[in-house]
């Protein structure tokens, strides 16, 4: 019989009804930028991150409750409504520390709030890598790592960040999918590169952030275990576990 | 002015309304078996292949017309009710030639019902990978690499073989997409293999159907450039161009 827990990859969420994520520890992945940016956030002290589907919601969230910073990005921008971008440079300790965030994205939130039945939703980037594959370790349930994708597209980063997740900790679990198979080949493409950063200058949505400026918050994203900080969602709010 | 046309990946079919296909040829891709299968019996003399996307289409294709040959498997076995399997061996020339194949098959064939407004819709496999290349470069439209995956998961053959094509004609095609890239890194790793079989070992596929004690057919799948032929789809029915 069979018993060790299952660990899968999710490439995209149009994909995510082929999944079984009941009882399961669901990893979302948004590296670009939203599941990085929370854990910066919440690694700098923030006592919590709301993450939102869309930016009306997101300004409500800052109306209703006036200590409450409001975060997101559309194209590039800083959403009209919202006071902060959806950048992991933009939330400092100084600046973050003690304050609650109400963050609205693209791809990453909206996955967040359509995963159902899991034991539990984490956020998983490069930055806190070992925090993550420790965290699901540790609990020893089913994993689904699960890629925001772009618009339902499957990306490289999201991918990548997947299969290093599989190849540190995949032999404690049992694994039987191509997904898996491909992400972690991918990974051990990008380990012959000179650094996480230029291979992932292959990525499409390197060159969309690049186009807008944001090389410092891309040299961010691809910084390997920044921070030892596991952003869990609880009640539809993302708080740290250290 | 960007004068070249697209060339993109699409992993699943539950990903295929992110794709236009209109004015595009589209590439059905079902390597273990459905194409390989198509492509082996139209090379060897079949007048045509009748894609069906149900057992009971199948039956009734034969019964309308008894010099029909009907063919599906299900699980690895002829299905109740037809007469052959789904195998690229099934179909030698001493037997197939000047025949009608009705093919019903999991994944392939619908898939193959599914794409709309395209500009031609053809059948590759690794046994025609270099006519399928030929083909696409000649017409010098959009294309589209269309995986047939299992029951909507991505899966490494097909993936693998939309890789093979990229990497061989890609440059003569704008590219902008993870999956193209996905796809041709694992191409890349393939080629540094001693066999494309022993590649495809890694496929969760592989293990199903050589679990059904179809080796053989994985052989003969896993053979390139085998025929000269490319199967066209026109008005339902897949026709040789040779």
């Amino acid at each position: 019989m069979d018993m060790q827990p299952h660990l899968d990859i999710c490439l995209s969420p149009a994909l995510l009804h082929l999944y079984n994520t009941k009882d399961t520890v669901v990893v979302i992945i948004d590296i670009f930028r939203a599941t990085s940016t929370i854990t910066a956030a919440l690694a700098n002290g923030a006592t919590a991150v709301i993450p939102v589907s869309s930016v009306k919601e997101c300004v409500d969230a800052g109306m209703l409750n006036p200590g409450v910073l409001t975060a997101g990005e559309r194209d590039g921008h800083i959403a009209p409504g919202l006071q902060y971008g959806n950048s992991p440079s933009a939330f400092p300790a100084s600046f973050v520390k003690g304050k609650t965030v109400a963050l609205t994205t693209t791809n990453g939130t909206r996955l967040m709030n359509m995963v159902q039945g899991a034991a539990c939703i984490i956020a998983g980037s490069f930055m806190n890598l070992t925090a993550v594959c420790d965290f699901l370790a540790a609990k020893g349930k089913h994993v689904v790592l699960a890629c925001s994708s772009w618009k339902d597209r499957v990306n490289l980063e999201d991918t990548l960040f997947a299969g290093a997740v599989a190849a540190r900790i995949g032999h404690a679990f049992t694994v039987h999918s191509d997904s898996v198979f491909m992400a972690t080949s991918l990974w051990k493409e990008c380990c012959t590169y000179p650094s996480l950063f230029e291979y992932l200058k292959n990525a499409t949505h390197f060159h969309r952030l690049s186009g807008y400026g944001l090389e410092t918050d891309l040299r961010l994203c691809a910084t390997v275990d920044l921070y030892n900080v596991v952003p869990v969602l609880k009640d539809g709010i993302l708080i740290a576990e250290k």
